[in-house]
């Protein structure tokens, strides 16, 4: 197996840290811009790049720069004196991020800014813990097989991540409770990294989502999100004060399971009431079947059915729009975040929630926390896994477990 | 009347709030202890520190050490060499916080530290915006006639903080809406910054406990908190990711506006099934007159009555304390917080919704959600003056409006 050796990143200092994870996030980006940003001086800034420079994660090549930020440019620097931003190498390293799901695994191979480089999915026949442990193995050997294309050379693999739903002890990687695998503390990272001779980082899904987010997409410009998911589970991640929230023991964001629904329906986590009740993929499948009387349906049969205007199918995304909408407006009244980016499986088939949704979060958002932007995203499967991979990135850059410094 | 200069401080970068930051908090402790928790250089703590010791804000004198700490600092410092913590001046400024409630004003003068001095309380008869500022004024100018006392010389008055419940715009010191008081829109800041001459902070109640608690309680040494305030309505601040949440519109911590009760009760703020509606004590006075069908009891008959074991009585409690349980698993399922504070006017007869409470807590935490420590706190109205205090004193130290630098 071509498994490629650990590059270390040459960072000594938690300066080096923050410039370099500024022009991860924000380059290509000048340093004086970073030393403004970071408060760090100038000499500060170029010190911590040049190491960077030197072992290849970072360039300062000049490059073409539009008309009006090259005229803003020179008024700050001084006409005549060129303007080199900074900018990571995306090729510098190669990432892999893994999905798990009850029926498939999702894979992918990314680069240092998480740009997806091969997807591969493996259907899922056993979803005992040993059983997707040795098929995540050999899936990560199929995607670290892609990384040798002569015609378009990836940069050195230095670890994988996996996400899976439920309560995810990170610092650990060790799965505590997976009710959608049926998993309890299982060691994924060091059952993994073993099986792989690679740094491994575990996730909650949701979570790893939002650190994509936070690094690579909507963070770049929010001062504060959540990333809400709906399909199978309904999770939430949160970016507040400048850091995603990991909760004091692991757990956070667990909007499917507020006691929003009635207390006499029996949740899959054994709790009574929580929002996944009504608001689950699976949930609105029982419903429809129950009040349509027709227990062979599946979900896109539930969904074509409302789309085709039956009451009772109708009624069933109704109940979940409700709960949802109920469980956004409790969120924000709690953490009041500036913008709410709606994803997952569920989001194709959005138009039979969408309206009493948006109602119920109307009614209940207290005073100007629903003046917060709600932004549907569409999202794949390949975002989950993409999300893992960011995981692993976060982690490498900041020198955290798996990654000594 | 007798108003006192502005004393600026001498802060002039970033590095320099934090410092003090950190000697507010945390002292008295050394300057190598500061550059290890703010990643400073020793020299730029150094340099730092010597314009706020020069003007007697923070001192550097000797001070008796404990056997350990000083083996301890010898050991980082070099055996001879004297340790010399670092302590803020508590007596250089003189803070005023005032709490606004429908029948009562309550304020206090505190030192630096948030240490309360003086308390005078005035009861309200006219709640009108106009009325109740010019209590204010009156309220203030005899707290800043008890500075003037020559036998315990007061530091100079920087500033005077008030605190309203309800919806807040703290930047630009407008109460936006506030229920209990029947205010919409009233710009409090500038109105009393104009009869006092005076820099005038105003905040949402429960946010300026939390930066109490944040600054001078148990913020410090808790990495993650909420404080839920339970009386005549339901509230919770919280501290999460090194800041306290202000929300992005400004609204956050809104657990009494929780749609977790029935949708057929109807709220102060106009909303369906909040959850004040059962929990706040008016809600509970009102629940025990009905079912006991004794229109005449007041709060006090009513808790007198529950103790003697009245069974509607009690329910009216146990009702309470269970959407108050389900609120906080609410809250704990999406942030996850190291520790609970719970403070309020209702912590007195804790005792009766306290096994409802901790009993739906425990039936819809989500896993280790639920580890989180629940305290409970005694808490009186001139705590809540106080963080009125705490919210002058973060502002004047970050140079936040209304004070410039
Ligand atoms: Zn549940
Ligand atoms: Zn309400």
């Amino acid at each position: 197996m071509p498994l490629r050796p650990n590059r270390p990143l040459p960072l000594a200092t938690p300066a080096g840290v923050e410039v370099l994870t500024r022009i991860l996030t924000q380059g290509p980006i000048p340093r004086v811009e970073i030393a403004r940003r970071t408060r760090l001086s100038q000499a500060a800034v170029t010190k911590a790049v040049a190491p960077l420079i030197e072992a290849g994660f970072v360039t300062d090549q000049p490059v073409a720069v539009p008309a009006d930020e090259a005229a803003e440019g020179r008024a700050e620097l001084g006409i005549g004196r060129p303007v080199s931003p900074l900018t990571v190498v995306a090729d510098s390293i190669s990432v892999i991020g893994l999905k798990v799901t009850p029926t498939d695994l999702i894979g992918v191979t990314t680069d240092f800014r998480a740009g997806i480089r091969a997807v591969r999915h493996q259907p899922l026949t056993d979803t005992s813990a040993e059983a997707v442990l040795a098929r995540l193995a050999d899936l990560a050997t199929e995607l670290i097989g892609t990384l040798d294309d002569p015609t378009d050379p990836a940069g050195p693999l230095i670890g994988i991540g996996v996400a899976v739903s439920g309560d995810v002890d990170a610092r650990h990687g060790v799965v505590r409770d997976s009710p959608f695998m049926g998993w309890r503390d299982v060691p994924v990272a060091s059952l993994l990294a073993e099986k792989l001779q690679m740094p491994v980082v575990v996730s909650n899904d949701v979570r790893a989502l939002t650190v994509a987010e936070h690094w690579f997409g909507v963070g770049v410009d929010a001062d504060s999100f959540a990333v809400v998911t709906i399909g199978s589970g309904v999770g939430c991640g949160l970016y507040i004060n400048g850091e995603v929230v990991s909760g004091a023991h692991g757990v956070s964001g667990e909007l499917g399971h507020l006691p929003l629904a009635p207390g006499d329906l029996v949740c899959t986590c054994g709790r009574r009431g929580c929002v996944e009740t009504v608001a689950s993929s699976d949930a609105i499948l029982a419903r429809v079947r129950e009040t349509t009387g027709r227990p062979e349906l599946d979900l896109s049969g539930a969904i074509e059915l409302a789309h085709s205007g039956d009451e009772h199918a109708r009624e069933a995304f109704d109940r979940a729009g409700e709960v949802i909408g109920s469980a956004l407006a409790a969120m924000v009244n709690l953490v009041g975040p500036e913008l709410v980016v709606i994803a997952g499986e569920g989001v194709a088939d959005y138009d039979l929630y969408d309206q009493r949704m948006r109602q119920a979060f109307g009614e209940h958002a207290f005073g100007a926390a629903g003046d917060c932007r709600l932004m549907l995203r569409s999202h794949t499967f390949d975002d989950w896994a993409r999300g893992a991979a960011a995981t692993v990135i976060r982690s490498y850059v900041r020198g955290e477990p798996p990654f000594h410094r």
